[in-house]
């Protein structure tokens, strides 16, 4: 992760919170106010959003203190603790909730990642995501995909080439399409072809397709057209695949799986923050 | 909503998605290629959304014209056609997917919003949400749930008070942390506080809350509790509610049910773009 | 106030002012040249802006050293010290300006505030502002309104409905208007109607209205229709009111007095920078 | 003006005003509810503001249009009409109170600055501002002082060199200041030194200062002293003039003399909107 | 190109050029004077900026016209006409240098592009940039590489895996480094990696290198190090190439060639604007 | 330089190069793993940019130490060292090359600077720049002309007048401009007109102008007219003056030569990064 892009979109989520002053926090408590902050998970996954909490909530206020006590990526269990926060009550309060709301987030896609990545083990497939990412919170998304175990795949228009049917559809063919880009396009950019047919799929390779992504096709056609692409060609499953049917497309043979539901339709994960009236870091961890 | 915020945000999410260029649409069609899109729903809902598609693409390209089909909070069945956009092939494919993103993220929610809506019909309760929205998406996750008929809670830390069980712990008691809030705050500004106790309620209401919110109290509990609080304070249940218990506390009497679920984990409403070849604005729906 | 908007505010104006460079302290100080300024008061009146001072000069070089000697709201007296800075002279002398014109107009905001209140002391009435703050400004002019004692209103058009004479023109009547922000308004959000007839004034209050704004009424206009307005509801007169009229309009038992003078038209409290050749901060005040 | 940067300034404003949106007139009117304002003055003085009801209302809302019907600098009556606007009525109305708060300001000091002007007329001096403006409204300040008549000292630290006390007594002596500047700074900036004594003129003029400011001296210091200043330097006065003695520093014969009141205390202009509800632009006026 | 991204990049060009106002321009001609400016080229080469021309004008001023008589990557010869400006000579004064800048440095990009590419014509050799651009530029000059005839390498830190001496030499190991990467990155994204020995070649390809860089290499090295190299990874050979030795390069068989004299040392392309006083669009060229 | 704005130019700087992160960096190295840098030069010159280091790499990883060890404008010979970097590898690798771009344009700007200057010693003209910088780095190129000895024209159009040929032909007269600018303009302004012709120059002067600049004029030309300048009046000369022809235009007798070269056309000063697998800072250099 980029941490001064973190940084920047950390002050403005802070700011579409807090407005012009936490009416609240500041009516009530004085800036001399100390306390602390337990946060907690409520269920049990993958913990997501270690930088978040550590970078945020000293952005917020360089007098809160920060322990995170997990790593991303780790399973954490139901009731454990997760991080301590420390300082001013005002700032405390003030952060609690747009933190929530970030590592939830984050940690909900880390364990949904988490749960494809185990469905497809000891298969040849690898999980990973798509575009279909909250708009401005990509890079959290991609991260906690990662997190989870799973890949990214491109991060936007900007560093892949993905033929897709609408793309096809309007240069008129896959030949012509991926000749036109390639013929203007760098050596470091693959480009990616989606298929419908065994047809389009051989017109793909010959074109020069450097991946071939299968679209809303059933295991048993990837598996039979899986015998017509080179060795140097990678392949990709996309489009219609869940939880339930994960397992049959990684016995495919197929490569890589890509799950939009990853990024889409996130479930928070349910952690919460439980106020400690003593200190926690100096005192009780040490 | 408040366009000019908005079309900062769409600008903030285009640059997120294409970067320096779109790599596949600009190198395989010329600035003069044209062609339309057609949005239609890959199931049944309410539709949320019309201004990102009207203000969205002519933003990202003034060439590409818009016709949306729908109104925020119809109810639209699978099949059915949402909106056309024409014009250059480049620009179309290259805001496609970020729209897409957004109006599947806010009809996903104006449906959820619908549900419940439905589910409390006939009885006192209204249904609202939190401050459990995605970070920087606020105003769109909020509006979303207007669009599901149902209500908006406080905007943020900034427009109300609302005393949560972290402030009172903090503070020490209900008493002091009402009367010093409202110490400070002019008339414009509403208290709400949240109880766990009948002697918390009690409290509340004598120190001056106009809103008792009950935090994780069973419909038996807030049916029996609400005698105790006079007419002009207001009500509200939050905590543990479901679509599955959500009838059952609108039963007990309570007026407002907060669901944070229907902003901090939302499935996503599925609608494609199917590419037409000829123009579909000025030719097909006149 | 939001300190990560404070300081962005302070980034913003710190380039107004210095631009490329100043080229006077550049041109004459070398990067290690240390000097000291005292702030003092050249008229009595009350402070504003001990953060403006805190956070400003560190935010533009963090090797000035700030000690603000006097609290927020204090009645200072004509040539008492506010604050000591010490540090480079090259930022010292970039800083000045700009930290000057806020304090300034800050203190001259609370000062006259200040006025207000000890105008109404002793009767029912509160004083509050409006939004005829300076465009940028509004955090802090709003801020030092409550330095100077009062109460603000809303912050914006976003968090309470203010019924005005134009709504209620353009709507077609104050029923049709209540009634309507009523159904789509949760409820947090207060609903404020302006009079200007006690036929009116009845209306509002029948159709629901939280708040009723007397709008450019006489002290007797006031006096008089109070009694048809019930107890729950919230008094407020506008539009007119001076410091000469001040005190009949609090004696006419309104509850709140809007004053758009007290940051529309403001006059700069004065205060001065003064060199001083030796440290301050360490030597002088210990 | 710079356009571009207007632009942006505007949308600064209406954010902080509308957040996410316009509670009171998005609750009463639809987007298609359309009506009409007319501003009108309730003072009389100069208008200033022409590209603020031009530019900012259309910025908010490109379906309003606006007719402008005085220039800025010209004098306007007590209850003259200045500007029509058309259009959705819940922009008119999210728009104004920004609008006019902007536009009361630049007409107030537009008139200060043509009264200072009326006073010194038939002598030597020109009036000018100061760099004590509303941090982040210089541009819109320095445009008022010239739309009354006046004109504008330097924009910023940045565009011109001026040597106060505090330089000097940090730097040692007007000498060395001088030279060090000149010696590092182009051929198209000026150099100006604050003096208080005679001896520091002399000095002043002999470094090759090309503007001296007289700094809180009486008219008959500076007309005393002013035959020690060769042709081609510059004078200035001031510090401590007020509209009072203002005439009698002009007659001292300084050239040019610089008013902080113009922008650091500024009595906002009376102007008001007036619902129509017919439309004006297009029936009204032509 | 990103289009949004470059108004914003423009709109901050002008604002560095024009401040808070042209002194010039708007102090001697109104905003109703109209002009026309001319550009022509004063020397032959490849033009690149049509868009900057295009965009850039009325994004200054809407009531500028603009027609380019290029195309990007055309060779122009001396004297010939560019572009014709018509419009407020204000705007056309306040945008003309910005443009010009701008254009000229893309450009002369695109002719040192150009030149390259013809020097390695009739051989296997494709020209390449480096992210040797000037910060904030890069998307322009990308851009202008592009229309000189050559490619892209990787846009950023974000878009490709490059590793470098310094990456070789922190990790331990080629081996060690890209199996590193490779197990942490997607199947969109390409591994190259900078070799100096043929021990360090072989390792690389070994490892999985998907593209291999000569590192200041001679030709005669490359060509005796190429049969070591499998088809299906990409060769390429970047340090110490200039146009004088390029040929030879290209002749090494080498696949790809990347100079970033291209960017990191431009020689401006000499344009200048020709006043009209007559129209030139709508009179001079139908 | 203003501090804070380069701030803010590095960030932006950092963005466009990592994007949402270092893909190599990130997968290689673990946080904890810690490097050093040595940049040193790779030919002989003028240094400029030791801020860009100081304050750039801290900016981006505050872990990052940093120690420089040249002043801008010092000569440097090929093969020092100029600065140590110690810390993250991550954010090392992750800075490098933005740092770099940036140095390198501005020793290479301070280096032609340098050389203009040594031509010129012993006459009486002094070397400037112009308004031909890079877009958006206009504070640095200036800089980095200062740090090479030589002088800055104005910064922008907001900071002095200059009337060129096309305002002169737009205008109708040296004359109707230069009266025109100087009715509006403060006493802080200078008037630069630009002349081709004695006549011209003649009429210049009579119209006030402060600066005569005689454009594409050749040194005979000046050296005659010179005469007729009065003394109070400054002389520059620009166009068509290269390294070849400095010398004879500044033995005219002109006091300012402005050279666009400069900024317009930079030959990057070639500077490298050598991996230094152990500390530099603490062992190697106290």
């Amino acid at each position: 992760m980029n941490t001064i892009k973190l940084k920047s979109m950390l002050l403005q989520y802070f700011n579409e919170d807090i407005g012009d002053g936490d009416l609240s926090s500041e009516t009530i408590f004085s800036t001399s106010d100390q306390g602390s902050f337990i946060f907690y998970a409520k269920e049990s996954g993958i913990f997501c959003g270690r930088q978040i909490i550590e970078i945020g909530f000293p952005l917020l206020d360089d007098h809160l203190h920060v322990r995170v006590l997990k790593e991303d990526g780790q399973w954490i269990r139901e009731g454990e603790q997760l991080a301590m926060i420390e300082g001013p009550i005002r700032s405390l309060l003030a952060g609690e909730r747009v933190i929530l709301n970030l590592i939830q987030r984050m940690s909900g896609i880390a364990t949904s990642a988490y749960v494809a990545v185990q469905l497809v083990k000891g298969t040849n497939a690898n999980i990973c995501d798509t575009r279909k990412t909250m708009p401005g919170l990509r890079m959290l998304d991609k991260y906690a995909v990662r997190s989870g175990g799973a890949y990214n795949h491109r991060s936007g228009l900007y560093d892949a080439i993905m033929l897709k049917d609408n793309h096809i559809a309007f240069a008129g063919s896959i030949t012509k399409a991926v000749k036109s880009a390639r013929a203007k396009i760098g050596h470091t950019v693959k480009i990616e072809v989606e298929i419908e047919t065994k047809d389009q799929l051989i017109e793909a390779v010959e074109a020069g397709a450097e991946i071939i992504m299968f679209d809303n096709r059933t295991p048993d056609e990837i598996r039979s057209w899986l015998p017509f692409i080179p060795d140097h060609v990678t392949t990709e499953a996309s489009g219609g695949i869940t939880l339930e049917n994960l397992r049959s497309y990684a016995e495919s043979g197929v490569q890589w799986i890509s799950l939009g539901t990853l990024t889409h339709s996130v479930k928070a994960f349910d952690i919460s923050a439980l106020v400690q009236l003593k200190g926690v870091i100096a005192s009780g961890t040490h």
